[in-house]
């Protein structure tokens, strides 16, 4: 079994042209979920990480039992809005118009050793607002986890560029 | 450690008048989140679950390191259009206006033993929403588990004269 072999490819969703990547069929799969999760624990388990953030709301379904088994607390960086204690909000750019993420200020603390997850990386740019509000915490972004990287949508490069490793279980090229 | 001492209360929250129960700082307690996610390892390890549904968003931060400790799979109830393959979906009513859930039409096999997972009750209805998918799906449901009940907006006897029994891990009485 292999992670990639339980990925589900919806065509033209949610536009014309797009390849959608659903990992709904890789996590209701006893064993997907569990390889899935047991990749990432394997990977950072002797890296000392405090905490992990998810990023709304794939990357709960990952990030939360990546957490649990690394026997650390999960923080959610969520949409605008959604958070209810005092939060930190950054904007960035979509490819029309732009969105917003935040994060409870009390969410981490000063000097943690972060790991920030979700399932999908493509141009990069929810995670690199994560990342800024994980860094603007003080928190020290250790790596950037996800299930798939869309290759050819340059997340990798831009996240490098910001000093931000990213480790992806598999690779798309993207659509 | 309790698990109520770690829920934060946040008055006037969303509207003038509510206590927001915010298990934002359980979760991110390490201790916080394998208590919660244990006690209900412990409940559910010998009751044969097949399947953890979890309900947006909350619901995926509880539910997956469950399904993920169980050895199940985990699969999402969503709001409306957020589900890229085939739904079914179950309208239900609110306080004002009328909300949905939806569902993949393959995220269960007719006969499994569906255990559903939410963060918190209050009137029961969109567990009861998330509960018809199930039931529609051909999934038996044994019991919806959630970390906090709101005693008196009555989500239990409603879903108890469903025939769904609730697990509560804590109460509060409704605001």
């Amino acid at each position: 079994m292999t992670i990639k072999s339980l990925i589900r490819t919806i065509p033209h969703y949610p536009k014309p042209g797009v390849q959608f990547r659903d990992i709904t069929t890789l996590l209701k799969d006893p064993l997907g979920l569990k390889v899935t999760v047991d990749a990432l624990v394997k990977r950072y388990a002797d890296q000392r990480i405090d905490k992990v953030v998810g990023i709304e709301s794939r990357g709960f379904m990952v990030g939360a039992p990546l957490a649990y088994q690394l026997g650390v607390g999960f923080v959610p960086v969520r949409k605008q809005g959604k958070l209810p204690a005092e939060t930190l909000g950054h904007d960035y750019q979509l490819e029309y118009g732009s969105d917003r993420v935040e994060i409870h200020t009390d969410a981490i603390t000063p000097g943690e050793r972060v790991l920030l997850v979700d399932d999908l990386v493509a141009t990069g740019g929810t995670a690199l607002a994560a990342a800024t509000l994980i860094s603007k915490l003080g928190g020290t972004l250790v790596e950037c986890a996800c299930v798939i990287d869309l290759v050819s949508l340059g997340g990798r490069k831009r996240l490098e560029t910001a000093d931000i490793p990213l480790f992806a279980l598999c690779e798309y090229e993207g659509d």
